[in-house]
């Protein structure tokens, strides 16, 4: 896969880029990350990219020249369609499945603002997919692409040493995970659970999935009814619910 | 206000914090911004954080004893006391009204986990905070605490040039923003709406506020049921549901 990031801040990326499952799956060449900056495409010798917004306000908005120009370069260099996102707080917001559908693609153009607003030509006649990290306002599009790369990269064949270990993950179980627990059994006199010193699996399992259950019910039931629930789950889900409701009288 | 960010991966935190808004802030002496490696906190000689999690299963689970002895080393050498943070799954969803309650804090500790799962007992007894920044699958806590100081510094005062901007940005009005323009007025043939060109200011204004109620109304009217809206906003939104309506039929 390979991934191009347009911004204005290019070296916030180096970090990101070097480290950890990014690191290493450049290593093994299985993604090509890239960041650009569009102010090389201003056309200008001062690298304006920016202009006052027409009908007068604050702030300043993104010229369309720079950026139509910085993608087309890239576009030129590539046979396949590419996904061209644009971060942006309007756009749709980013889950789990959407990092799935990105991660069968052989090429993304991320296109990060920085402060400022969008001119709406961009949005209308240059991308593909609008898309925001979540309901919080951010200085730029920087750190919102490097999430959304973190989470589809770590889906490409080969990246993750397991290949299991990223199906069984939160969010893409529709659970929040039960609770872990390492060395030492007790820890300034905070014991770990019995059952699972018990060494029987079988009841260790149905602990774990009741945990999950509950921590989901507990914490985020709106995910609940977004997933397929066994006989077995929905009899537990009941049983939590009524002592929930007996705890509170 | 003191940032103390707690992971394995130390240098992911360089180019975002040497950066745009968060350099200035510190160069200002606004916040200071702190990578603490917690494996100097292992209290063996291999440096080891994790191990097997009780019960089996795959994966390995972050030791309490490193993450404790890291934090109350931070907590040695302040005396406001902190909030500490876990960033994992299966905390509360990051929101602009959070952003805001952490911008009056003293002190933030962030833990960042990474593959791995905390031990229980750090959630239980050590931390005061746990949050997600959204329903996807990160190989590490590193970027949502990025994710997080950004838009809590952003609204310190004295960090952005303008006091007002940080409150006029989507999610703090409420609203997705209105579409911005600037310069060309005519790019490759699509031209910015007379409107915003004709100098009638009171005209702007009402049309900017269609558009950011239209805008909201298609992408996110969940955004609409937690708002207050005025007798004008009302009567608008009422219009625009009937032009959808007749656009259907």
């Amino acid at each position: 896969m390979k991934v191009d990031v347009l911004t204005l801040f290019p070296e916030m990326m180096d970090g990101v880029f070097r480290s950890s499952i990014l690191g290493k799956a450049q290593e093994k060449d299985i993604v090509s990350l890239n960041a650009v900056n569009f102010r090389d495409y201003s056309g200008n010798k001062h690298g304006t990219v920016d202009d006052t917004p027409y009908g007068g306000g604050g702030g300043m908005v993104l010229k369309p020249d720079p950026i139509f120009s910085a993608v087309e370069d890239l576009l030129s260099q590539t046979s396949a369609p590419p996904r061209i996102i644009l971060m942006c707080p309007q756009g749709e917001t980013f889950t789990q499945q959407k990092a799935e559908e990105l991660s069968s693609e052989k090429h993304l153009i991320f296109i990060c603002g920085h402060y400022e607003g969008y001119d709406e030509r961009i949005r209308e006649h240059l991308v593909t997919d609008e898309l925001s990290i979540g309901d919080y306002v951010l200085t730029g599009g920087e750190l919102p692409a490097m999430v959304v790369i973190d989470s589809v990269v770590r889906l490409l064949p080969g990246v993750l040493g397991n290949e299991t270990s990223a199906i069984t993950d939160s969010f893409s179980t529709g659970l929040l995970e039960y609770p872990h627990y390492t060395r030492p059994a007790e820890f300034r006199g905070w014991k770990v659970p019995d059952i699972l010193l018990s060494g029987h699996h079988a009841n260790i399992e149905i602990w774990r999935r009741e945990q999950a259950l509950k921590r989901t019910l507990q914490r985020r039931p709106d995910l609940l009814d977004k997933m397929i629930l066994s006989d077995q789950d929905r009899k537990i889900i009941k049983r939590l619910q009524q002592e929930q409701q007996e705890s509170r009288n």
